[in-house]
């Protein structure tokens, strides 16, 4: 096993760190066998399930003003994307008029990593541990060049639940997080109390960090790092018995782990060995300007079949 | 005006036909003046902006049980596709694993007419009046080969308001409705008194017609032609002040129209005309078979920037 | 090994038939060692290697009166595809004109699997015996997302030799051969006499079976199966030290075998094991009609980084 | 007519200027009537239909030591690219074995403007004078969202003829024009004489800058602005009667062009009102390294059907 004295000096690293040996522990443990999911050994949907008819009468209860906030940005040329991803848009030539009323006709191509450019949704099928994915699924079994044939976004459902805002920015007294500032546990923990707010099993939390004022403004910094709930902060998540965790940066997570041995483990800690969801590079600034902490939080995945991930504008409303 | 004399031979032939004349009549009488919008000259979001706070709270006081339904079909090889529109989904090679915490990951690369194929939303872009668009609004000045500068879909926003079922095709006995069989007035209000449901002004309206039953199980028949709302019923629903019309076929409209020398009337009379949106391809059954009439309905399109269209799994909620 | 059973009665199968046991004995046998190539461990090139200066001059001692053949066929909706593979081209809006001069403009977006739909080129990057490709490249080490790191069609090079028509038809008294038709190592050599050919070492052997007539005519028919040259008549012409093989059909080779255990055999004979590139949906019609057996041929396949085949018109001259 | 003042202007500066006064005369003034082409109002090859077998055993006779050189650049990723257009080239997961045989395939799915990025051959329906383009084509009559239905690349077919490099730069004695370089009449009649090589009918023509050195090292300045042909010298190529002008940058002419009311001027002068062809981006520095002036050159469009351009890896042969 070619990464064997990584793994010895990372799980010593995590050991010295503290913080991060629980959700180190368990990745990199010889008991490492994070499957089957709590939903079964055929469950494809993870963390969707916690959403119940309860949780969607405990969103709508939030909505008492009929304020309702967009958290979608737009895909457009010039956004940043992370490596050599792609978002193209054409509007073909139009012929016409047709008929005797001249109707005229406008549509669009597309090609693009539609599911992983932008605000975009990462599915079960996104991200695993080694060849393992979510409930122990075996890329080689599932993995196919037209489309996964199993935990395809299009088992999600729909994502109708009760949502949170953590803006851990207000909580550091900033605007933007610093590049590269791991969340903590405790910086989640003590923005909800600044905030009032609790986080209840079934929830969508999303992190407020002010990141996203860099969209299009400075794209080059936006993409070159990010800051990021770290592992200690995901796993509280996780205990929590949360749906999804989102954003307004392109990973969600700290980038580059303050652990340099470590690649997106809080990808791996929520995804593959959770089922919890994530969704980046959300609008949440006016959420956050308007101490919109508690909302109704609405969004289905695309049913793109057999996709590891989705675009998307979920909505918020008061 | 090279269509001159069709014009006199529609128009004739919409005054013999009587049913047609009004919708008719405005769209090809001298007076053919539908700019600028009741929502003023610069305005480019249309029936969107019927929808309030009020609206939204309306919404919310008809989620009573947390029954959620998505109302968006699975994108998928195989599905109908109208004319040489395509939809391509490939998952490319994984490389890694990364990381002493071994992380894989899978993205999706699509091309497609992302907006026009399976569950589509038209915006105002779609569709003209010749060159005219929505708000009078000329090709010239807003098409552009990488995305139109005015009336692309990101400007729609959420649409979050009441939604209508109206079950067609449990009005006329059937299953699903005929070939070419033009819903008419009669039959949209007929089916609204049968269900002891009314229309009210910003709502969403699906017209069910069974015609989804043929989604993948028979591609040739369903995109061959559709039964669907014709002018009159249209125009009542204009009359209604609705936000939307959908339906589970391809066109929401009777394809052909029974006039032959009109093409895609309905589509006119709605989007450029009244500004008022079209949703096709929704997956219907499911309310129609519970009787679910009435409801939530939640969708915001992808905010894809110069977009005529978007892809979408609206939500209706009980 | 999964497959061990099969590959015992595979051999035995082949063992029997008799004909197919060169090539297979050479594919199933424990000392499948099919690598390094004869051009040395490091070698990208495979048989593009044959052509040297004097077969560049043996070219073009062919041409003779100046007569120019394409050898592509058009690229465009409603070709045979085959699986899901899809052909997108739209033109997208103009906008202009731009200066005192009025210029204005037209592009094209292509989305495509462009090495690998209509005139296609496969290169050595597009076969494997299990993971391992020409040279003994295994996938893992060159197989990425974004293009292959060995193996790439650009590599290639320009390919200007001799080249030899096979008309196997005109041998068989027919105008098209008959569907899943084995072409034989005697029919080859029999077309050759019949024409007063010979093949070269570094030649370009295109097979002309008449397959192509059906292109656009009966796709059906023309993607269910194929004609085309068997185990044995391949390896007669990896024998002869040809540089690739082609024809005008999809595969080149009989599709299916006529060994049901087997799964296009013949392209991994020519590629991974020989270097010898293959090149499909050729319009071979001209060069049969006229008897031009012997001619100049040019291709030069498109630099695609990382691209496992390429499109193509390659030129004949006489 | 908005550009009128414009044209004034303009045609002041060209007869101020000179030398641009021959084109520009023709461009602007009355008379400009550009159609029907000398190949009939058909036709829809243009200068293509200048080589005959003639010059297809003028090209072999240049043919004498079996060198071969690709002119073609590879396609790749971070490639300059020209506005707002793409090259995504991404390789789908394999699924097999296939087969006792074991078969592997990978194949390869792309999407970009594929005939108007990197090397690209500009073809009849790529420019237009206003709405007109070469024969006097209207766009409303032939431009349609999935392809062009005049004047599509696929009519070009192969241009095999002699090829002429003229060494610009080390005419100037230069390894590199400067930024925005005009290259005149003189210089290319000079470079002729210094090479000692004639431009005949028939011909195609490369120009050596040596900007093509930039590519990939340089992006930003390769596509800031590119040295090539003016107007005079072009229209020198013109009256040359040439079939092809190609160069080492992106657009072969000057640009931005002097005269700043200009924009691409040479294109139009070449394509639209002249059928010749330009091609953009070759790799011809090894042509003039070895000062090979004189060559056989091979190159045939793919047959995109409707397409304006098309990719390509020409040939040179000495």
């Amino acid at each position: 096993m070619r990464h064997h004295s990584a793994f010895v000096a990372v799980t010593t690293a995590c050991v010295a760190a503290g913080v991060a040996v629980v959700a180190a522990g368990v990745a990199f443990g010889q008991a490492d066998r994070f499957y089957p999911s709590r939903w079964g050994a055929d469950d494809q949907r993870g963390a969707a399930n916690r959403i119940t008819p309860a949780k969607v009468l405990e969103a709508r209860n939030l909505i008492t003003r009929g304020a309702v906030y967009e958290l979608g940005r737009t895909y457009e040329a010039g956004m940043p994307l992370f490596g050599t991803r792609h978002f193209s848009l054409r509007i073909p030539q139009t012929y016409g008029p047709m008929g005797a009323n001249r109707t005229m006709y406008h549509d669009e191509v597309v090609s693009a990593e539609i599911g992983q450019v932008g605000t975009q949704f990462d599915g079960l099928g996104h991200i695993g541990v080694g060849d393992l994915f979510y409930n122990g699924h075996d890329r080689a079994d599932f993995s196919r060049g037209d489309g996964l044939i199993k935990l395809g976004v299009e088992n999600v459902g729909a994502l109708t639940t009760r949502g949170v805002l953590v803006d851990v920015a207000a909580f550091k007294g900033l605007d933007v997080l610093g590049d590269r500032y791991e969340i903590t546990r405790a910086d989640v923990t003590g923005a909800l109390e600044r905030q009032r707010t609790e986080i209840r099993a079934g929830d969508v939390v999303l992190v407020h960090t002010g990141w996203g004022s860099l969209w299009l403004a400075d794209n080059a910094r936006f993409g070159g790092s990010a800051p990021g709930i770290g592992l200690d902060a995901a796993q509280y998540l996780v205990e929590r018995e949360v749906v999804l965790v989102g954003s307004d940066t392109w990973a969600t997570e700290v980038v580059p782990n303050p652990d340099p041995e470590l690649q997106f483990p809080v990808h791996q800690l929520l995804i593959p060995r959770n089922g919890i969801y994530i969704f980046e590079n959300l609008a949440t600034e006016a959420l956050a300007r308007e101490r919109v902490y508690e909302f109704a939080f609405f969004y289905a995945p695309l049913k793109l079949k057999g996709a590891t991930g989705s675009p998307g504008n979920p909505i918020a409303i008061r």
